[in-house]
């Protein structure tokens, strides 16, 4: 266990920011790079300055950077060893992992929300792919907008969701990720700010960081969204796209009603700002049923809505299809960049999609049920473990967004590992180490794997609250 | 027929850099504007500067400005419309369409270099993959360096193929475009400077673009690598990356010698620039046998040498799969990067390629008796159509890289559109408008095809050099 990195004292000033608080100074900035160290914007393995840096680069004697690092040191956040210097470690980690595990038997892996195929589709539709494919043998296989079947099925099914389309609006993907990957590329670059909400999805932020753009979060309000502070961002910040997802938000679960979608749509044509809706949970409704169109059908022609979609959270993430809705020009630009990106999307997969498509009705109403039955069996068994925890019943998606009662997020996810399961700690889930007192729980997997998870994580959380004297308090990076 | 974009007088100016030459001025440039036009440096359709406008760029008299202008219009090189001002176009092009064709039962795409699939294999490695899929259904289907069998696999192949190689240096990803891309973002950023052979594959060039970063090409000599100018080159301009097809190159066939790659592998450990070698079409040998080793194979630990690989040559590209061979620690952080970009690969399309790798030897000679008869049926097409074509046959790849006797190769491709054929124009393989000279033209599409789309090129040719009073000049744009 030795360090990975190494911090310089001006460096961790700057991470402390302003650290003093009435009592001795030297528990004070014990206490600041504690809560650092809890928030995770301190990681892991990172070895400190020297304790006369550090006096140096905070203005305080070098007793007081002395005295700090040996109640750290005592408290458990700081190993030392002569000629290494001090690193930061969390106080029961003795034998956490050097590496996130592996996809071993006996590990949980609550990191990711998508869900098993849906029992008995896949193989019917594979057989009738199969037999549609040798007509396209002959060909190159290339076709950078997607076979013309599947994007006419994708129309199709667009269409019945409310919001009618034309193939020719349409691009196939290899899922939302990869659509929203396209889209970072032709529509921003390096240094361009991109609006989301605050908490989002981690893989677009860091889609987001990939190209070198700057993510301007907008906190979401614990009942829906913030449109004053949406509006004032997309007017000040001027952002080069906007990046949402209304229906079942990822984590938060929320759905933007009627009329913000229609105050958004409004929004963005004043400022002339792309929205790129991520539809990709859409169809997972599970509460009682509300019908709120999709954001598309306020402006069905693309000028400002660009519409991403997938069958990973439906159907099944293995099948790595999604989609884009776009005006044609812009679905033009997309393949044009797709095949400097990674060509196409593989023949058999988009003949598979198209005939899943045909099922969608069914295959998805399968999958909600499941869904709702395991999100209960989750939600009571959190409840009844975890009273101390908050969470909303979700109305759809595929997790609870759940509100701890103490800022531990990384610290929770790390023990929870060493006793076999993987979590998304909540910073995952935004930017600065935001939402270190939260954590997402997906209800993905069979309903008695998830019981056996709660079990798991009463135990690691037990670890957690127990692992020292730690008073958490709020800090600028903490949101409630 | 209007024009798609402005040009001011300063750019052009610029474009045309020294173009005065001996005689009447108002020829010579109108001479040079010509050859911007069918160099592709002055894209069709593009609205040049007012005549009081060009003269006062260039420091000519109006009235030469008018005279060349007008001799423009006279060999049918520029448009004009009273208020909508002069745009370039092609002598013959009235009937050029304004964007390419789909893929219409009538044209001839000969701007890819892919196959068919192999006949009769793919049916029963989808049968067998169908059977292999249930195991992975209970699962969410992300495995971001790719399905553990089919990582085997891979290495399984490359050890076979002389380089030993385990699963944990391989990364499965949807070809080796996207391996290039995913190196790139990775190793890469914007300003960067890439080494390439010049020519080389247009997708790679685009990739480095589409980064923000810079390709430094080293030209290709008519029989193989100038490896003192690589040399210096990856002295002097220090490139991030150097990216190479030492195995039939694309386009121009060629293969590094034994002796080459190891200097080459010296230099690049001299130098410390990492080597990105696409083998993407090394399977395809169709000379006499010639043993050369791969280049992994002289730096098996992968601390230079990088290799990408794809199924879509040997196999079929409508299956996208493709893989890059790294150290471990490179894998690991390529599959963290692709967690941002797309997630994963398809599992039934990754189980199907573990059915096609078992039978890669049987696929891969049938594959390459196919290359080998349309090559030779090719070559004697081009050879008894056009007699002041040059070019070497060559040893394996799947496309002739032929050097015309009048450097129109835009102008051509242009044209042939109009004759029903899709060709890639030379400039495609370059930078800067290089290889205006050149062409590529594929063997990929069956015997008969390729003797079809001979017959056309003929006509279309003839109406390249009969259009006009052309007289080729070498320019510093062009290489020969």
């Amino acid at each position: 266990m030795f360090p990975d990195r190494t911090l310089s004292g001006p460096h961790l000033a700057r991470l402390l920011g302003e650290w003093r608080s009435s009592g001795p100074v030297y528990l004070a900035l014990a206490r600041a790079l504690r809560l650092l160290v809890l928030d995770g914007r301190l990681p892991l393995r990172t070895r400190l300055p020297g304790e006369r840096e550090l006096a140096e680069a905070l203005g305080v004697s070098r007793t007081t950077a002395t005295a700090a690092y040996a109640a750290l040191r005592d408290e458990g956040f700081l190993a030392s060893r002569r000629g290494a210097g001090s690193w930061t470690r969390l106080p029961a980690d003795a034998a956490v992992p050097e590496h996130p595990r592996g996809g071993g038997e006996d590990v949980i892996d609550l990191s990711c929300a998508a869900c098993a195929a849906p029992e008995g589709a896949l193989g019917g539709a594979i057989e009738a792919a199969t037999a549609e494919l040798p007509r396209h043998l002959p060909g190159p296989g290339y076709d950078a907008a997607g076979l013309p079947v599947l994007r006419e099925a994708i129309a199709a099914h667009l269409t019945a969701r409310g919001v009618p389309t034309s193939a020719e609006q349409v691009l196939v993907t290899a899922g939302a990720q990869h659509a929203w990957t396209l889209l970072l590329r032709v529509l921003a670059g390096p240094g361009d700010r991109i609006l989301t909400e605050h908490p989002t999805y981690p893989a677009a932020l860091d889609a987001v960081r990939a190209i070198g753009a700057r993510a301007v979060p907008v906190p979401m309000l614990a009942d829906g969204w913030d449109l004053d502070m949406l509006a004032a961002t997309l007017r000040q910040a001027a952002p080069r796209l906007a990046y949402l997802i209304p229906d079942h938000q990822n984590p938060t679960g929320l759905t933007m009603p009627a009329a913000g979608r229609e105050q958004l749509v409004a929004l963005a044509r004043a400022t002339r700002t792309p929205l790129v809706i991520d539809e990709t949970i859409a169809g997972l409704d599970l509460g009682p049923f509300s019908a709120v169109p999709p954001v598309a059908a306020l402006d069905p022609d693309g000028d400002v809505v660009i519409t991403t979609g997938s069958m990973s959270k439906a159907f099944w993430a293995g099948l790595r299809v999604g989609w884009v809705r776009a005006s044609p020009a812009l679905v033009q630009r997309l393949a044009t960049a797709r095949m400097a990106l990674d060509i196409a999307s593989p023949v058999l997969e988009q003949l598979v999609a198209v005939e899943l498509l045909r099922d969608a009705p069914a295959i998805v109403e399968r999958q909600r049920r499941g869904a709702r039955e395991r999100r209960d069996v989750l939600a009571a068994a959190v409840r009844s473990t975890f009273p101390a925890w908050r969470f909303a019943l979700p109305g759809g998606g595929l997790s609870l967004w759940i509100e701890l009662d103490v800022p531990r997020s990384t610290a929770f996810a790390a023990i929870a590992d060493r006793h076999g399961v993987r979590l998304a700690a909540g910073p995952r889930f935004g930017v600065d180490g935001a939402f270190e007192r939260h954590v997402r729980i997906p209800y993905a997997l069979p309903a008695p794997v998830l019981e056996e998870a709660v079990a798991r994580l009463a135990v690691a959380w037990r670890a957690v609250t127990e692992s020292g004297p730690v008073t958490p308090e709020p800090t600028a990076a903490l949101v409630a």
